[in-house]
């Protein structure tokens, strides 16, 4: 039984998929509660009237951001504002003591100038992000556990390092080769605004390509690929739109490490070892293949492996819930870990039958 | 805290959509365990191998059904057995002893008489079906919390039933005339089975109207409107399926009471009365209209109402998740009243922002 | 063989759903072709840029409006504009001698206090308003054929004035009973400017009501079938949209007249006998029920029946494709008329088996 | 004008959705009339019984299977019966000196003996295998103009070989490096046996990876890549299945030749000249990518190109509809060259703006 009061989190930008989602899962935490929301577009509305499913259990009323406020009346500030907006705020509210998780691609790169190539600006708080910790904590508990500031991964960088990682360090992977990672996201990942292309009459019975070999998820990727494999890889990236509203399926092409005598079936095992005492890891037995629902809804992962490790390629499949492992879930795990409860506290492992 | 042992429940049918989920609801449950699951079709292997939505959070064994070890394993036996198949093997569970609830329409008529003009075919146990008590809680807690054996409700007589009682105890629907239910359902409604008319390609971009004036869910509704509302109620009722897996949305048209003096917000007012304290209903405000999604994933239910109270129609819009409040979900309400709980104990309130 | 040139057709305001749409039949049509294609937004880009499906079979490049350049360049205008907009438009080029079909709703009524009434604001150009022809040939093939200004039926009228004119007709309905209609609308209704409500992530999975007794295709619904069918009609109107791109299945329900001696097998032979000739029509065998699926696509419709023709309710379902028959197919089918052409030249009759 | 009677044509194996839809295609070509169609399952009903959508246009009373009354009915033989059940039914008819196009895999390798390797079973008519024209137009009209049996390729084979072979024929691709294929399909791929796994409950909101690298159209990608590529080529492929209807993407990865200096615009210019002259290709400018939407329900591909041409990887990616050119279209492109029209006689263009 919990004695002490519940963590009070402010959400900065509840409004969007994120941020609804991320109101969703504090609300049923049980060692948090949610003490601001804060919506540009809806203040003065509660978030219930935003989102109806969200029903009277995250009816807390939306305002404005004012640092100063929410400073006031959070413990710990998780943002889901869009990126380049959320860099500034959470230095101010990081200044005046508050720990912060960023769920925008503000603080995922500790090397400003990996930022500035990818999002095409200057990070305006280059000292504060030299301090973040990628929020994966898979590969890096430890360093997220003791972090004032977090930067949650992206959705398609999540599921493809937790496909292309184990397959680095185990060595499986030719590093002079290239890696392709062909994913395939739900329409959600596009975020809530109100744009022609998101339109049901124009997503539905769409398979679409965009951003093929540029997407700004691919840097990412690359960056913390190289931090956590050991050394640098090259990555190309195809993002695709399917008609479903939230999950993704990443296949990871590797090249196999050159002279490398393995098996199928060793890779396995090395994925398996590495993913041992994660709550959310299940590698799927050799001949089946993952798919998004059997990880929709909660904040599991499944992985598949298949092709020939030692003449190539060799692919990793990855699916994850784009929402709630590939963004908000992922961001309560870290909040855990940084909290000190158990990693999986508060977050669903069950999905839908139907 | 609670300090007493889990509830053990035997779930029979546990792989059908209702039977699936009502696992998944049981698996987080604070008060019961699964102890048992049957399968005809899947004994022997384990219910997220059939599910992996499920995840290892409901990973219980399989087995064929056995009375005899299901009363030595189970406090309590849930059944989502189809129609026919439940109405003995209860029998025989409720003769050792065992509470009963059954999610099948085997008991969901005290008079066995009714059961045989909807169902074509003899009631197998009469006596038995006598002591049924109709499992709609927030129309009979008191029963239920005392019943040896619930029948729970149907998924379009829950719609329709939420909507219409108060519209019939109110006063506000002329007594000679009948009732017309136009509802939309989602496919999973029509079962796991490998049908043709089931398949994505046929159903996709399809509203289909089936059984219209001829379904069998027409008799179930009739009868609890007239113990309910309590006097007889024609009805006619219209049951389409769309493209979505889960939701149904029932419009109930009723003809005013003749001469009354009232006004829409006399109506809203005493649908608000009827449903205070009742902690999954929502009446939306005058020129609110439900819809399915705001209700999926939960066990809550939203209901809307338009038209002229003096003049006619009237209409109550009741939207419901159908595996939820339409089944898996009632049925752990019932069991919470059985059990001692609050009723909502367990049973999801937050639904899916996207 | 035809020997004569095609007859140019300007379409105004080719880039929503109906005007996209319209082009897309107009492309394949044998005896017309698409000569001018007006947008405010995209003008300078192809039609086919905005819309790829379309491919380079209606590559017209889109312009501003320009009525002189497009009375030079058309014998016949339809315009898809919203409606407002295309009243004067219309107007200015009904006077240069022009027959035109209307799609918006500015000349679906003779009579500018109806409009006004129903989308309260005064008609802008009353006078050629009581010229205009309602444009649903089923009912009206004669006057279509000499009319010189066409105003289209709305998607809704259309599927509710199908099934229930003939019951009016056919003296089957009380004339002192109100005729309640439930209809469910796929997505494309609602056009294709960027909407929150329309989007991919908030459309799927929901069954949503709006509008309930307040629609504005009411009125148009009440006072065309006061005309066809003879005596003022009282309609209560619950739309609905469901998660697909397109199509419409409306319930139409009517209490019996009083005191007639009929069958349902005589309401089916009455329906028959209506559509006689009519190479769109399809009256569904009593115990058959209509879906979208089968009529989308192309520019048929098809109509069940059920419930008591003496005791009532009675009910006659129809489904349509609300791009098609509901809008562009039903202006093709006029404009057919209009140019002394079989109804059906160039309009699909077969959809999508999958 | 054409004077000639149109050419009888059987279908065989007329309800699957590939024979559903190349009887859609073949009751609105011009040039030919459906004279047999036949069904093991639906024999004596119509077609459009088992299919309302094609409507009384394509009403032909479906038979049994009997080669002597097919033989007296039809000018040409298509048949879409399975694989292994095709084979020995078109030898007794091309026997019968009838021209056969088989859209089943029997016919689709000359060599037997790959055949038994990608089925798992020995060709049960080498010698007519042997004779067989792999029906492919864009790189093979001549030989299809003059085949007596053409096997029309599978839906996968022909998204991938489109994209694949010109990169092969420029010689953008190194000889020695294998091609990776990542594809996705609408769930009508799978046919219309019912099956759980193709319920619209469960395979909405999934995409799925399903035989990795095990696939049966890769061996069928590889043979005839190295047909018209003219060397050999390996291939891994990895099919999924996304929650829509119809419609394939295929993304092609090849590895540059080395050392060849090119550019992305000299690898577009080599597509553009490939497909000069092809009336169903779109080769898209560069920066663009296509989507199923773009090409669904006509005959049309869209191919996209991205990736650096010198260091790697590039990719070609490519839309079709999965039934039409993937199928039942190419099938009818091949009969058009075969009875000397031009090959897009008879086939959509123009697809669906919502």
């Amino acid at each position: 039984m919990n004695q002490n009061p519940p963590t009070r989190i402010a959400i900065l930008g509840a409004t969007g998929y994120v941020g609804g989602q991320l109101a969703a899962l504090l609300a049923t935490h049980p060692h948090v509660r949610i003490s601001a929301a804060t919506s540009v577009r809806y203040a003065g509305q509660r978030l219930n009237d935003v989102y109806p499913a969200l029903g009277d259990a995250a009816s807390i009323e939306l305002t404005e951001l004012d640092p100063a406020h929410v400073a006031d009346e959070a413990d710990v500030v998780m943002s889901a504002l869009p990126h380049g907006q959320s860099a500034a705020v959470l230095d101010n509210l990081a200044q005046r003591g508050l720990p912060v998780l960023d769920l925008s691609a503000d603080y995922r790169f500790p090397d400003p100038g990996v930022y500035q190539a990818a999002y095409g600006q200057e990070h305006p708080c280059p000292d504060l992000a030299r301090t973040a910790v990628y929020g994966l904590p898979e590969f890096d508990r430890k360093r997220i556990r003791g972090a004032a500031l977090v930067g949650v991964p992206g959705c398609y960088p999540t599921a493809t390092l937790l496909a292309l990682v184990p397959l680095l360090k185990g060595g499986f992977a030719d590093p002079d080769a290239g890696v392709v990672v062909d994913a395939k996201s739900g329409i959600s990942g596009a975020g809530r605004e109100a744009k022609t292309a998101n339109l049901f009459c124009e997503a539905a019975g769409a398979v679409r390509a965009y951003n093929v070999g540029a997407h700004r998820h691919q840097p990412e990727m690359a960056f913390h690929a190289a931090v956590f494999g050991g050394r640098p890889v090259s990555i190309f990236f195809t993002p695709q739109v399917v008609p479903m509203s939230r999950g993704i399926l990443a296949s990871v092409y590797v090249t196999p490490a050159p002279k490398k005598k393995t098996s199928l079936e060793q890779v396995h095992a090395h994925f398996t070892g590495t993913y041992e005492g994660s709550p959310f890891a299940r590698v799927l037995p050799l001949g089946s293949f993952p798919d998004t629902r059997q990880v929709a809804g909660t904040n599991r992962f499944a992985i598949g492996l298949a092709g020939d490790p030692e003449r190539g390629p060799l692919v990793a499949l990855c699916a994850i819930d784009n929402l709630i492992k590939g963004a908000a879930g992922q961001a309560v795990q870290c909040l855990n870990l940084m909290l000190g409860h158990p990693e999986e506290t508060g977050l669903p492992l069950i999905g839908s039958v139907a």
